[in-house]
């Protein structure tokens, strides 16, 4: 039976086009798939296109500046009835581009989260300077999680890492403020020891703030609070780095040799470090996979994230999460 | 009578000659100043040298690798012996390049708190893009603040850039994951409304990581973890940028000319992002004034700490904390 992607096409800053583009180059290469494509009245459906896009027609968008509250007042936007169409048994799983906030919300009220109580985690995919990918987890949808969820996060991005393909004993570190087990508030020395001593996991001790991208570990655990300010320090620094450059460039050289010099970085800066330009980032601990890409994507990443989907469908994330979440220690 | 700074000659990564030169040119342009210079045998004292130095020979050092523990086992170290001299009123301030770890426990423990049960806060001073400087507290020394110790560091914070003279009406802001009232863990949400509510500052919201470079507070206001996370990111990226450069110049052109563009980013990211390389910090919330200078630092920035202490000194800065927190609201 074919296999079903419910795509939202028009949360995206750029309009349907590269959600579209990455639709057919993805199906081009997947005959076994099907794609539904939540569209509105905004977007011209062409008249050569893959058959095995079906078009749904929604009401509304979900915008980049709509926060998770928008989405109780947004039941007809593409994002919520791409949702839908994976509770109906339509569709496998959901690739959108809407902005975190109402993602993560609409994962949340819809698809629930694999064990009762469990808040879901937002896990951006990232590279390191030397390429590598890793996950940090969570990097903002749960303000106040207790030592219990940050050790289920572990184990879930470790199974993230496996159906990944990258490595069969992801690395797991917490971020905190200094190496020492002693380190950190009360939840982060709980959760240091828990996660010592939890089998599920390969955990290697603590990471700090700035060796993020240097380290060897694969999965990141971290608060949610922490999570989202390491990873907004690093967008806003590497942003502040690309204008200085840009404007050094321009005053120091009037050849094209400073601006080839920017240009390159920003190049190098982008692919191996911005957290949302390098693929998707899932929500963890739903029950239906759930995607997002970056607002601002084009189809390359886009195409990215039909990929990463389809990878965490066939090699069945979800249901090896629950395995392990049900054996214990 | 003679103002006299409690100077710890060798806790610094370069030893002791940056903190000698830099007392030399403090003392030749403030003539009312003395300076106790504490040494161990490893500084040979040189046959000329300003007659309001004091030198006062120690038996150890506090490393830049030591934690808070070591504080206990080196009572006898030129940070202890300085902190010493204040308690038993031959010297006014201390100025340490001692690591910030032992440095922020020994003040605690030997200067104690201006009120009861408050933890004290490392607040470095750095400049964002514009210049302009700003303060981050905590940055790391309380990892378990509560919302009534975070509305203590914002008056502390706003006292503290009025005896700088940078500005009469500081404004504040709390570091947190969104600038809405409602975002955060419970510790940010009721820090906000406190804030909010405080009449002896200037309250403007909250600031997103991504931007503090470029916002318009003077006082960051963090919990100490978020607050360390989000200066080593800074200082994390930095690190990454320059080098980099340095890689990419050497390969895109032999000649000078990549590495000139390098070099004066690298410059450039030094004296506006870098915290370490500013001036100093202060450790507010104790009895005493307690400045820690950059462990790698030179003349310069030993010189700055001995200038800034000074100011804080005669601006009153220790008095109009306790009278701002004794009024109340």
């Amino acid at each position: 039976m074919a296999k079903v992607i419910a795509f939202d096409f028009m949360s995206g800053d750029k309009g349907a086009e590269p959600a579209f583009q990455a639709a057919e180059q993805f199906l081009q290469k997947n005959q076994d798939y099907k794609i539904l494509a939540f569209i509105t009245n905004k977007f011209s459906i062409p008249s050569v296109y893959n058959q095995n896009i079906e078009f749904m027609e929604c009401k509304e968008i979900i915008l980049q500046t709509d926060g998770p509250m928008q989405i109780k007042r947004k039941e007809n936007s593409t994002l919520i009835k791409a949702i839908k169409s994976v509770l109906d048994k339509k569709a496998d799983f959901v690739v959108s581009a809407a902005n975190s906030g109402p993602l993560v919300a609409a994962g949340y009220i819809y698809f629930r989260t694999i064990t009762k109580d469990l808040r879901p985690a937002f896990s951006p995919l990232f590279s390191n300077i030397f390429g590598d990918k890793k996950v940090l987890i969570d990097a903002g949808a749960n303000a106040n999680p207790d030592s219990d969820t940050l050790v289920t996060y572990a184990i879930m991005g470790s199974e993230y890492f496996k159906a990944l393909g990258i490595s069969n004993r992801p690395r797991v570190k917490l971020l905190n403020i200094g190496e020492e087990e002693i380190k950190g508030n009360a939840l982060l020395k709980e959760t240091f020891i828990k996660l010592k001593n939890e089998k599920r996991i390969n955990f290697l001790g603590n990471v700090e703030a700035d060796k993020i991208l240097y380290a060897d570990e694969d999965i990141i655990v971290a608060d949610g609070i922490n999570g989202n300010i390491v990873i907004k320090a690093y967008e806003g620094s590497f942003n502040i780095v690309y204008n200085l450059m840009k404007e050094s460039a321009d005053k120091s050289f009037s050849t094209k040799i400073g601006l080839l010099l920017a240009k390159n970085m920003r190049t190098k800066f982008r692919k191996a470090f911005s957290a949302s330009d390098v693929g998707g980032a899932i929500v963890l601990g739903l029950n239906h996979l759930l995607i997002k890409v970056h607002g601002g994507s084009d189809t390359k990443y886009f195409l990215n994230s039909l990929i990463l989907g389809k990878k965490l469908l066939e090699n069945h994330l979800l249901e090896n999460i629950q395995k392990k979440l049900k054996n214990g220690k």
